[in-house]
């Protein structure tokens, strides 16, 4: 069995769980690379994979012996063979936080259990913790990110629309890596107060100031990364503004390590914007992994402790209504002592001329 | 207030409840033309979108007066505004079939409701029956992709690979309409044997086979539509089964109409396969709308009735594993005595010399 899934095992003995239903389709593929629908129940005797005629060619495919791991088409299951998964087993977990109240229901009925159990996110925090293999593809992405950057830097000209920009980031992620790890984010002008702007058609002006913020994916892993830039020059009015944004990503990547505590951290980036007027209106950064979004949250509404080999964003940012906004994010590994940033695009003024 | 809203506090009414909470996207997109993360709140007295610093802007943007949508920021929402949101309501409807186990609790307890009651799809029910504008927005989406068929037909030649194709289908949809509606699919060879075949770096062929499964959006309706056809000539081994393909989606298209039933229909199907000694291994065809699957199922385990103003699809299709596959798709428009196939693309041997 592999280690991931072994990892699993041992957790539900020590939680007393005989059992569990993973639903979530990335942890899924987190614990057993097969990346199809289906549902994987861990049951006393076995590991089982759930699926239907459209994937079952590829998840065999997929799995080697060694992964122990039955897989059945859904068509040929009686209701007997779902009562049978877990039979005797008393507790059995659950993904409360993926599945929906209807498939809870479901779940209950199905497969005849008494005791659905919370898990708490127990997937969710274990991948947190990055692996060394895990930290290479992260890191792969990361540079392939950094070098996109710098070619998107070279390739932008005046008069290209946002759309036009974002669909040549979109093609070199798609051609040198597996593409993007969430929908590219080209902001202009006053678009770039949009935290989430959509790529308009919007021409890149004269003088102008642009958000990029993208990533792409290696092996399923994420890389997520922000600059704001300029063209022609920068206006004095924005200078203020991204030297405080700047200086507190960069106070940031100093303070980030392992046993950092995150609120506390995000409350200096929010004072520190407060004291000038502004306000940091989203999360200060979040995990990174095999999804773009994921634990632990760096904000200042929940507590969390970072542990080494966590990969994290930090990413603050100020934006004034309709006028502009600046955005300064890195994906960054959590060490020992200290953090390194995986993306290492430059920050200080990047003008187009 | 728009039409919708309407129709949704009229349904509340008669199902007597007194307020809803409306969290999946897709559906506050239908009913409010929104597009960002947050909560509808139908209570007594008003309309409620609840969102975040990141949207706030953009929402205002989006609603008018007309539409009566109160908008707040979470992040200044205390306790006592939650729990005041549904004061003296009984029952407030959710949405089971979305909102995670975890979820339904936070709700239970953040707006102090009782009664959290079930609503049974009631969004996705009304949504299978499109208004004129959604009609119109998936005719489009349909045209484009018919347009797209065109060209990519013509653009293919032996040596590109899988990933080279659908990227030049992807960068067609990015410039004529709002891009995809799926991840697209060419499955060439063996791959076609999938039917959720990712695009490989697999080369075409002299002599070859190609699926490909393509549909776009505009103005955030879907289409989709499958083809499977050929490089050089059509193998001997593989007419049969097309043409058992073919035969039973134009059969489908003679019978699909209002008030059809749809399992007798994918039931047909399945018999013919079968008695050719396939099987057809995934549903006959689902709905299109907003989201490029939703209801109704059309498939042998389910009983659903259509009716005027669905727009499903019809996609049979034959796999044989480690040798090809071939799947011929339409999204067809529902009407009275009929139906209406919209994308029109030739299904009769397409060959690529």
């Amino acid at each position: 069995m592999n280690r991931k899934m072994q990892w699993l095992r041992n957790q539900l003995l020590s939680l007393d769980l005989q059992g569990m239903i993973v639903s979530n389709p990335v942890n899924i593929r987190y614990l057993t690379n097969i990346r199809a629908e289906g549902t994987l129940l861990v049951t006393r005797k076995e590991n089982i994979f759930i699926t239907d005629g459209r994937y079952i060619e590829d998840v065999h495919n997929t799995l080697t012996l060694f992964d122990e791991i039955v897989v059945y088409d859904a068509r040929g299951l009686s209701q007997d063979d779902y009562e049978n998964f877990f039979m005797f087993c008393e507790n059995v977990g659950f993904e409360e936080n993926y599945v929906t109240y209807a498939k809870y229901k479901e779940y209950m009925h199905r497969y005849k259990i008494n005791n659905l159990v919370e898990t708490e996110n127990m997937l969710e925090k274990q991948r947190m913790i990055k692996d060394e293999d895990e930290i290479e593809n992260i890191k792969k992405a990361c540079e392939i990110t950094d070098k996109c950057f710098e070619y998107i830097v070279n390739y932008i000209k005046p008069g290209m629309t946002e759309k036009q920009i974002a669909r040549e980031i979109d093609d070199y992620y798609y051609k040198y890596a597996e593409g993007t790890s969430f929908d590219t984010i080209v902001a202009s002008g006053e678009n770039s107060s949009k935290p989430h702007a959509i790529p308009t058609n919007r021409k890149i002006q004269n003088v102008d100031i642009i958000t990029i913020d993208m990533g792409c994916k290696v092996n399923g892993y994420c890389s997520d990364m922000t600059r704001t830039f300029f063209v022609g020059k920068v206006p004095e009015y924005v200078k203020p503004v991204y030297e405080l944004v700047l200086k507190n990503q960069e106070q940031v990547l100093n303070d980030l390590r392992e046993n950092s505590n995150t609120k506390q951290i995000a409350k200096m980036v929010d004072n520190d914007f407060r004291l000038h007027n502004y306000d940091l209106i989203h999360a200060l950064g979040h995990g990174v992994g095999l999804d773009i979004h994921e634990a632990p949250v760096l904000g200042v509404y929940s507590e969390n402790t970072l542990k080494e080999n966590m990969v994290v964003t930090n990413e603050p940012g100020i934006y004034i209504a309709g006028q502009f906004g600046v955005r300064i994010e890195d994906t960054v590994l959590i060490n020992k002592g200290s953090c390194e940033a995986l993306t290492k695009s430059p920050k200080k003024y990047i003008i187009i001329k």
